[in-house]
């Protein structure tokens, strides 16, 4: 469960290793293959048997992909990985191209002969991946050829991790508020009116929420690999390895689904074609594998969203009383963890890998940590401006008096999971620093106290979290926030209060809160809190119903960051009321130093 | 130039007019007609000649359409114009229905034969709208069919107006900026770029831009209505009623285009499609008929929008200048106007048409209004709370004291156009009035001073806005702003701030920062000023470099209808800066008595 410090990459592995599978491109008939980091399911983590971009290049980000031809080879990762992917990967064998800044199309043409065929695994790409691929290459005379056989598979031999076999457990109803049979009921009646025979289901989130069970195939999301068929008319069937299966999960879900083996899926898709059912598919999530296997174009496909996706974004009663008792549960360890540290990091005795050790402890001492949602970013000084760092022993470093320690970690509880970013002062801050945190926390306050109509998206208001920074010059290159899972994804959609959030936020939807400020090589600063969407209270005079969120995460934030005279009164009052709560909620539950650490750091300013 | 106050409208007539049309339904060999408000070029206004809507029902609004089956017609119109049509449209005759509350299908299915053919002239409708409607259409058994003739014109008769033959004049190149033949020159560029043969250019605002000229064909409007198609490689050719061209834009217009007659037009759109070259048409934009002209499905079009929508957008520093000019013009009749209002209104002389017809004269006085730029919106008390009101002599009210006046209005000029919306009160206004006009000058506010990064569309602004009217409960139904464009159309894409506005604001773009609140029966409020997208001031200690806004508009905001406690000191800070600069820059300009209301409307709060 715990988090992971080694740097495994070896770059000297990857020139060996491309040189094997550089022997399989004619045997394939290709002239180049395409390796992703994605397996058959898409998700944000793969089982180590799914690790192929890994094991090829050395590179281990959550996002990425290598091309291999005959003589160069290429790994293409965003802006957040290119220093991670120089030290990981042998630069000798790939070149380290940055997207978007440069597209794969522009190396291919540079790179690849003229009229090259390029190979893929189907079961790797969605459809809408490929079919984005094969606009770009529209102009060019390369060829995209799916493969019949992955070509990491012929050569890793067995030294390959065996897939995982990750025992399911029951989302009991006191936490799913809705059995499995009237999910599958209200999902099958969606099927009808739009005139679809089935629904193939290929997101792991989506199988466990429908069939309200839980999985452990990957670190950190309690999902299980495996794929389901929805018919409008019949019994689901869900596609695992039984090995996956106990006793009171199989009871459970008998009644309610056929458990099939994972191979006979392919049958089953073949006898939907054959039967020329109308199938609806999410080709932006679903393997490429298997809408081949529907027929593709000439298949009788209902090209539209996982139907399980929204209702599953909109937290019913019985999960949001399970978040809120989650919160106030992991709420508690994450002050009990800031007390700790406020006694020791300025004694200088703390490193980053320390903190993430004893925040983890603390979690697990509540007794109820599943695992946690991710591995903890604990950036020190220069670390908290990498907005994806993760330590590892070799960048480990101090805690040190005069810098900036941020620290953003969340926890799976069977009621729920967490997600909070806490940057606090070690020693004394400097005025920038205050100055700094004190705009990123007046556009956390503006969209925690936010009051919307009906209708609004996360775009619409995404710059409420910006607008202080932007008004002084500074601005933050993510999102504001992300939708959250119960017990599920800590990264799960539709909505997100981003620019490119377009999904309507509705009620009992959850989404972090968390703008930031980063300066390259000096710090990095994030508040995060869990929002809950619902009805706002009533407002004594106003016209229009509107809704707001209830702020889920309860742990203080850092009073001596705050520069009291950039705030307005109602921001004050904010963040007064907000650590009144927290002192109300949290400090009964703890031992008389931390509380005592507590009162002072909920003070009102 | 005037504004006309007649509400011209007679429902008697309607039924007649729809006999006489029902008769030629079965010549023209269908069971229903469309009769839309648009002419050939889609734009806001049309000529009379083209009110062929209006002529039928009686119903003069700026959008709507007609059906007209053999038994039942119906007119569709949108929320503003429901009480408007009830009043003008003879409602035994039609229906008046609702849209998009009420789908036009839905009463197709209810109120016409089953399997009904329902004709429509391809001249008024975009080839999008018509695929739009044909796929609500895709599952009843009604059909569209175009038609070769409009319907309306075979019995309208004698009384049809003429169509219009303004003439045309010469933006003087110190105005435009840019000559014709180099902007013409950048078109083709692109063009070629594209791979495309021609484009065809339907909108009368683009070939006033692309060629430097104007018109004066429809009201408020200073465009021609004619065609033109340009060539990637030679010279384009303007297709227009030649009595529109005198000696002076001829000669400016030899050399640079082909003058053909409009009849022409037909034979060169088949020439393209029999050469098969490959036409660019925007099918979101232009008329139907021109599509079908290409080939239609079978043509080789190029779907893309009109080339010139985007440069003309972003004005180029000799138009900014000319708007800098113009706005402070308009500021100065616009401010003889309030103080002429402040010093009759309390007398209770004063209605809503005298003051349109005063502020039309004080416009006229500078000697430089061309026209002005929409009928202006005049409403006092409850009819400020009606958006798109329009006084007519039957709904023309005093202006009484303790009520609001508000009056949204603008100016032609020959270096730009100006829209302002100024909220006075008459007399002392009410608390609540006090509270929400100083709510939407929170909102006017935060849009002006806001600083935002390269890449920011309108619909991520749009919300600071409404931010302080949200958070009391309190919204306002229509965007924030619009495009402007420069002595062209006061509303002018594509740049819009709005939950809709995903164009980039880009340096040069005109937009409108209008929030409102309407309060149904008692009183409206808006707030208006013009502003210009630029590179904002640097920021002392910014990482970033910033755009920002330039307010074009220099009015005085009435001072008694804010809340001074509501404001923040920065917002307070801005109105006085605001109101400093109106007075050093319209103060020289007014006599005394003016200047000295000036001097105190424009005084530090």
């Amino acid at each position: 469960m715990f988090q992971d410090f080694s740097s495994s990459a070896d770059p000297a592995l990857g020139a060996e290793r491309v040189a094997r599978l550089r022997k399989r491109l004619a045997s394939l008939g290709v002239d180049a293959v395409l390796i992703p980091r994605s397996d058959e399911h898409m998700g944000e983590y793969v089982p180590p048997s799914a690790e192929r971009l890994a094991w090829l290049t050395g590179f281990t980000g959550s996002a990425g992909l290598a091309i291999i031809g005959a003589k160069k080879a290429a790994l293409f990762v965003d802006g957040r990985y290119t220093l991670q992917a120089a030290d990981q990967v042998d630069t000798g064998t790939f070149d380290i191209i940055q997207i978007p800044e440069t597209e794969p199309r522009q190396w291919f043409a540079e790179n690849l002969p003229k009229g090259a065929r390029i190979g893929f695994d189907p079961w790797l790409h969605t459809r809408a991946a490929i079919a984005r691929f094969e606009d770009g290459l529209a102009k060019t005379e390369l060829v995209l050829k799916p493969l019949l056989r992955n070509p990491v598979d012929l050569v890793w031999g067995a030294e390959r991790p065996a897939p995982p076999k990750g025992p399911l457990s029951v989302q009991p109803i006191e936490l799913a508020g809705v059995t499995a049979a009237d999910k599958i009921k209200a999902l099958q009646k969606q099927l009808k009116a739009a005139g679809e025979d089935a629904v193939v289901l290929t997101l792991p989130e989506s199988i466990a929420w429908l069939f309200n069970v839980r999985g452990s195939d990957v670190k950190h999301n309690p999902t299980p690999l495996a794929f389901a068929i929805v018919p409008a008319g019949s019994k689901p069937e869900l596609y695992i390895d039984k090995a996956k299966i106990g006793p009171e999960v199989r009871k459970h879900l008998s009644g309610v689904v056929h458990i099939r083996a994972p191979d006979a899926v392919a049958d089953r898709l073949t006898a939907l074609r054959n039967e020329k059912k109308r199938v609806r598919l999410d080709t932006a999530t679903a393997a490429m594998w298997i809408w081949q296997r529907l027929g593709g174009a000439r298949g009788n496909i209902s090209d539209a969203s996982d139907p399980c996706i929204l209702p599953k974004a909109r937290k019913n009663d019985a999960e949001i009383r399970g978040a809120r008792i989650a919160h106030e549960r992991d709420g508690i360890a994450v002050t009990r963890f800031l007390a700790w540290l406020d006694r020791e990091a300025p004694k200088g005795g703390i490193d980053e890998i320390t903190a993430v050790r004893t925040l983890e402890a603390m979690r697990a001492e509540t007794q109820a940590l599943k695992e946690i949602s991710f591995d903890t970013i604990s950036g020190s000084g220069p670390n908290g401006a990498i907005v994806h760092y993760r330590v590892t022993e070799a960048t480990n470093r101090k805690l040190r008096p005069g810098e900036l320690f941020l620290v953003d970690s969340g926890g799976q509880y069977i009621d729920g999971t967490t997600d909070i970013t806490r940057t606090v002062a070690i020693g004394t801050p400097t005025a920038e620093m205050r100055d700094r945190f004190t705009r990123v926390l007046k556009g956390h306050i503006a969209i925690s106290e936010l009051r919307f109509p009906a209708g609004t998206t996360g775009a619409h208001i995404d710059v409420l979290a910006r607008h202080a920074l932007w008004q002084a010059g500074f601005d933050f290159d993510h999102g504001t926030g992300h939708g959250v899972g119960s017990y599920l994804s800590v990264h799960e959609g539709p909505q997100s209060i981003s620019k490119r959030g377009h999904v309507t936020l509705e009620p009992g939807m959850i989404l972090s809160n968390e703008p930031g400020y980063y300066k390259t090589g000096a710090y990095g600063i994030r508040i995060e809190n869990l929002l809950l969407v619902g009805a706002a209270a009533p407002i004594p005079g106003g016209d229009r119903p509107m809704l707001g969120f209830e702020t889920l995460t309860l742990v203080p934030i850092d009073r001596r960051l705050v520069d009291v005279a950039l705030l307005s009164p109602g921001e004050r009052q904010w963040l007064n009321a907000y650590h009144a709560r927290v002192a109300a909620v949290v400090g009964p539950h703890l031992n008389e130093a931390d509380r005592t650490w507590l009162t002072q750091a909920t003070a009102a300013i």
